[in-house]
């Protein structure tokens, strides 16, 4: 008790305010903003009949809402883009008979052209790792008083003690394999007693937990991954939070979250948001239901939770410079209040890039959330990218089976997963990948098949979208998660002191890593310049016997793609592809340097991927 | 030879005309109908190069095309709707030198209100049968000269000798069914040597096959039909015709069918109609190629072609009477074709009732087919009704399994089906079946399990759409598709002089069949007239343990129905159904005739669909 007084007396000295005064979030905000709004939280002790005066040049109060709880103030400023300037403001409370409550409050100059920040891309791969599992660059926050989970390496859902130092001492391990953005699930606060590794329960949306880093760590992160050249993701979770959120012992507004008689979880059908048919209990406890006892469910309606939300959004974009967002759970959040959403960050920051995670099972579901994807229900999200699932359902089985012409089987799996483009708005922006962090392991679905691994990747960064791939995969790590999630999430060999393989270096990898590792380092930094794979356009083929070709091409350059998926070489006759074909003569191979005479007919290595350049 | 010769002489008797005019098409024509445009095909040796000339009030010649072949003349009249009367008239051909070629033309009187007919709906239930194994109510035509097939009911494969006749001797079994639409497989005739009984392989479109009847017979059975309150649905086939068409030898132009060097079969890939990917020659396989051997391939983009098989569609709803089309292989057509057929249809008869075979996987895939659906591609089929594959392909499994709150297996497999209705612009509209002529049947599915069959169709009955149900279904006939498709098309006991069985009657069939039969007979007697199924609401909950629960209601009526896939008896707690129970307290069962409580939980007989009428 003492000490958690000790924690509360601190913070108050360090924010500079008065005892009463508990938070202002955002903490800061910039000048220079396209929206010129600002709703400042304030909560503090009793404060909600409370005037509050600011005066500074060209910061207007616009309204001041009382919440629900007495403790809470929600103040909406205007800030005049030509009369302000940045520094240091009071926030003034007053009440008759009461001593005034003051807060200081800062308005900062934002970076040189912010607001042009380019999203990662087509033109980017994607690294997703969990920070809890990749390396742990600092023992010494391992362990951190304020968080109740300590670290156990023992326990497959504990912490481990991997952090962001851990990440940006990596930074060229992951730029020598070539990938050039890195995607981290969600380091902000899972203030939790247990399972807070995967930090997907947020407790303060403000907040890098302290046992990844501080907040100036993450920036100085995202800093020194800029320096390599390396875009970041931030995770963000708007459906839920965690339980031991500051707020929920005292909610703003009772429909700050939604509030349930009994614990009522979520029938994770998102079809009910869309079926005319559905009983509204239905698609209540879909959008309202709460994912996990100990991860309430936000309320995106509640007009104030959405603004906090958004702010906190741009918040972390500008203050830690991101290159994009990964949003949980999209389908779960109200559709409407997450148009809303990304729309205000895409307003602020044209160029950037939000992925969706749309968990769904046909490209239809799918695209439905892509920004301008039409549909029955004229709905629009704004949100510029959705995961891919389709393919990645594809990629789980078609390497392990072989089918019938009209079979969805093998590469016709593949090739179905690609044929309804037509569905999507933005093809090139669909995130695709053969596994992530929620899905089993691909190097255990095809059973540690190097031949596979190498067919599947090929595709991946030959196809249309911006691949991912996840941790370990590139050594071959395996894992099943029907042994838990813990056993897809296993820590990365070499980022603790004392592990018996340092897979982080080539001289550290058994010489079954490195062949993983060079193949796809190879394939990683040739794509990395290949605008005909960006953005170029795609035709294919309708596989025949189980062998799938595309073409890859712009007005300079042209790739042949050819995946035999059959465990024997194939004869392939080229004139059923002559007008992709056109009058190219020769392919040479980007992984072995081959070249094939494309006239007639080219013999195809068993279940490999040729990736020819033609000529 | 001789005989050939024979019957070309007496055809050409028959029509009153010059050995040198082969055939006018179509033979006969309406005053007042609402496009007053008709194009004549005709057909005779050497005729390109003859003038046209017809006096009769109110016909004009718009134009008079040749073809590529020296033998046809394509003739456009208009016929004005305020001067022209019903009557014959000369069609005169002429060329210098040569002797004049003249055909009698008529135009007849419409019947009263013709354009008024109102199709199929979900008013009704379509009763589907093939005509060659109904039953053969004329033995006389099971061998007809002019047709090399002869019958032969020891073949799966072969002529069995069922006919038009055979039909209309069993109408007031179909009425006592309380199926109220009858769809038969075509009855056009297949001149070919083999494999004709399906009626898929067209030879003559304006004519029935003489084995299944003449075309005045076929007009007696439509008008014996509605006599009993039945209605009938022609099923016609665009996409190809039989290889011995008429046409065949003397093609009009070279692309009236489409041609390939070598035979070139459909590659079956529908998406690559709509696939921006698509490589062009996969695209033009998938619509051009041909479906069997057997069957050249139209071409719909010849507006020759297109304009003559919108008037054979036509010309059969106004001869016939008909009150519906059935559409075969709708996404092997050329798209835009199908539209302007469909369109010229429906602003003929604007009540009329159109469903096209969209075998297809998605319910998004099969709406994109529906008049009005909202797709990417913009397209407008102006189809009205199209048929629930993925309904159907629930059907298949779910009553055999039961899966987990989260897998698409048993109940949640038709709720899903279900769920998705929003991507349909009429889901009135939608033709709902658990088997056709060409899937398992039904009952081998389900094993002859008398209560899966119950359940299903308690299930078809009662939910949206037109229910289209398979004959001998409703006896229990089965069937495997695995041993060829004879097995799913055999004959219907009693049909045959002779057969052992005579299921036609109640005393005929066996206690089996017969149990069968009445449960059937009295649940679609009970939905003719149920208007809340027909065009009622429906709300629908998510399965929890294997039990599917919705309503249908409208202002006046309230059926709640309940199926229960498990095999014991359930409980079921009413309370979650609340918003749609309303003031409601009982609900008595439309098969038993039991009545339920509806006030706290009622008990679930196992395997049983409840449908309960609400008070």
């Amino acid at each position: 008790m003492l000490r958690k007084l000790l924690v509360v007396i601190s913070l108050f000295i360090a924010l500079g305010i008065s005892a009463q005064i508990e938070r202002v979030e955002p903490s800061f905000w910039w000048i220079g903003m396209k929206n010129t709004r600002l709703q400042l939280l304030i909560h503090g002790t009793e404060i909600c009949n409370r005037k509050v005066i600011i005066n500074y040049p060209g910061v207007k109060i616009l309204k001041t809402n009382r919440a629900c709880s007495p403790n809470y103030l929600f103040v909406t400023l205007d800030i005049n883009p030509k009369v302000t300037k940045a520094g240091s403001f009071k926030i003034l409370l007053t009440e008759p008979e009461k001593s005034n409550l003051t807060v200081s409050y800062e308005l900062k100059n934002r970076q040189a052209d912010s607001w042009k920040r380019t999203g990662f891309s087509s033109n980017d791969v994607v690294y997703l790792l969990m920070p809890d599992r990749f390396a742990n660059g600092n023992p010494a926050n391992d362990n951190v008083d304020s968080q109740p989970e300590k670290a156990n390496r023992s326990i497959d859902y504990g912490r481990h003690g991997g952090d962001i130092k851990g990440i940006k001492d990596h930074l060229d391990y992951i730029k020598e394999l070539g990938a050039t953005t890195i995607w981290t699930t969600p380091v902000q606060e899972n203030n939790f007693n247990k399972y807070t590794y995967h930090g997907y329960a947020i407790s303060d949306f403000y907040k890098i937990d302290p046992r990844f880093g501080s907040n100036a760590e993450y920036v100085d992160f995202v800093s020194a991954s800029h320096q390599k050249g390396l875009k970041i993701i931030m995770d963000m979770v708007s459906n839920h939070a965690g339980i031991w959120a500051w707020w929920m012992n005292d909610l703003p507004f009772e429909d700050w979250i939604h509030q349930w008689p009994a614990y009522t979880q979520t029938n994770h059908k998102a079809i009910t948001t869309k079926d005319t048919h559905a009983a509204a209990i239905d698609k209540k406890r879909m959008t309202d239901g709460w994912f996990d006892t100990s991860m309430p469910d936000m309320n995106q309606q509640n007009e104030y939770f959405l603004t906090y939300f958004i702010q906190n959004s741009i918040w972390w974009v500008e203050y830690a410079n991101l290159d994009g967002i990964r949003m949980d759970t999209y389908p779960y959040n109200d559709r409407n209040a997450m148009a809303k959403w990304a729309k205000a960050i895409m307003d602020e920051y044209p160029r950037f890039n939000i992925v969706g995670e749309t968990w769904l099972s046909t490209p239809q579901d799918i695209a439905f959330w892509q920004k301008d994807a039409v549909n029955p229900l004229k709905y629009n999200s704004y949100l510029p990218s959705v995961m891919d699932f389709t393919t990645e359902r594809a990629m789980e089985t078609c390497f392990n089976e072989h089918g019938k012409a009209w079979e969805d089987k093998g590469m016709n799996r593949l090739y179905n997963s690609i044929a309804n483009d037509y569905v999507y708005p933005n093809t090139n922006n669909l995130l695709i990948f053969a596994e992530n962090h929620d899905t089993q392991r691909f190097n255990h679905l095809i059973n540690g098949n190097l031949a596979k691994f190498k067919m599947a990747m090929s595709f991946l960064m030959t196809t249309r979208g911006i691949p991912q791939i996840y941790y370990g995969s590139e050594i071959g790590m395996r894992g099943e998660k029907d042994k838990g999630d813990g056993d897809i999430r296993r820590d990365f060999p070499g980022g603790w002191a004392g592990d018996s393989i340092n897979a982080f270096t080539a001289a550290g990898r058994t010489r079954e890593q490195n062949e993983y590792f060079s193949f796809l380092s190879k394939l990683l930094n040739w794509r990395k310049n290949k605008t005909v794979i960006h953005t170029g356009l795609l035709t294919h083929y309708v596989p025949e016997n189980d062998v799938y070709v595309y073409f890859r091409y712009n007005d300079r350059e042209k790739i042949m793609v050819i995946i035999n998926n059959n465990e024997t070489d194939q004869t392939l006759k080229t004139e059923r592809f002559a007008e992709s074909i056109e009058s190219k003569t020769t392919g040479t191979d980007v992984m072995t340097g081959r070249t094939y005479d494309l006239k007639n007919e080219l013999t195809l290595p068993k279940e490999t991927t040729l990736i020819l350049e033609l000529k």
